[in-house]
């Protein structure tokens, strides 16, 4: 593990400074996922794959943000914020190891970033506002990674224009 | 400002403590999103309207961030992750001025959340790793605020599977 959070394949650049360092703005963990996934090799790499597992997961809102889930409906969409809590924030290239060429970070959707903050799509199966547990349909990172927020999906915004 | 701030309309309700005095995890801006609206009178309530003003906007990436966008490619649709700076982080139920009934947070797509991070699906039209300025076809928040992220988004992904 150390190795591998501070080597660089061929082709990576590291960025300036260590992403990790910075104090620009603060988080609040709202909650946990709670997934199938305890162990970086099992862990689908995306939420295609994730959902291709048919494995369900959970979300457990803590106790001062549950009021927060009134009117949330069980059926719709949801985007989870997810912070990745074990990537290295410090790459500017990467080369995932299922690309043949190195690209920016921004052009990627590895879970290395100078704010690692994942985004999943997921399908709202049940949801408790009382004890604040969520079920969703999938999800691709490690069990216990800490949530930031939940965002509604609405066709009007997040959907692209066609082209 | 300072009243809006602090007081709340009727049907909402606060966290028990504001969001903004944690410090589970911190932040690194990368950018600032420059765009027609200054005033917030003026900035679009989502991306929707923003899309149908026609008003371009754009994005600028500080310099030690701008190696992480190689092979990012114009004409792709990609997400913003922005850090909506003015939003007050200490409601759990609130009711939007265009709402008829007052929803938890995390029924909403409100600035105001416990961690305020702006999710938007944007065309970008141009880039220009070297200067780091990026054209994208709109955008709903004020200049000046701050970016955390831009990821590329995937049909594969980023699409709620058919019902």
């Amino acid at each position: 593990m150390t190795l591998e959070k501070t080597s660089i394949r061929p082709g990576e650049t590291t960025l300036p400074f260590d992403a990790s360092t910075a104090d620009d703005a603060r988080l609040a963990f709202i909650g946990r996922i709670r997934s199938p996934w305890t162990d970086r090799t099992d862990c689908p790499k995306n939420m295609r794959v994730a959902r291709e597992t048919n494995q369900k997961a959970r979300v457990e809102i803590d106790a001062p943000f549950r009021a927060a889930l009134q009117n949330l409906e069980a059926g719709r969409h949801i985007h989870l914020l997810t912070w990745l809590h074990q990537s290295r924030r410090d790459l500017a290239v990467q080369k995932p190891r299922s690309a043949e060429t190195a690209s920016g970070t921004f052009a990627l959707r590895s879970p290395v970033r100078p704010n690692p903050i994942g985004l999943h799509l997921v399908r709202l199966l049940d949801v408790d506002p009382a004890s604040g547990q969520l079920v969703i349909d999938a999800i691709d990172v490690l069990d216990g990674t800490p949530l930031l927020d939940i965002k509604p999906y609405f066709d009007t915004v997040d959907r692209p224009s066609e082209d």
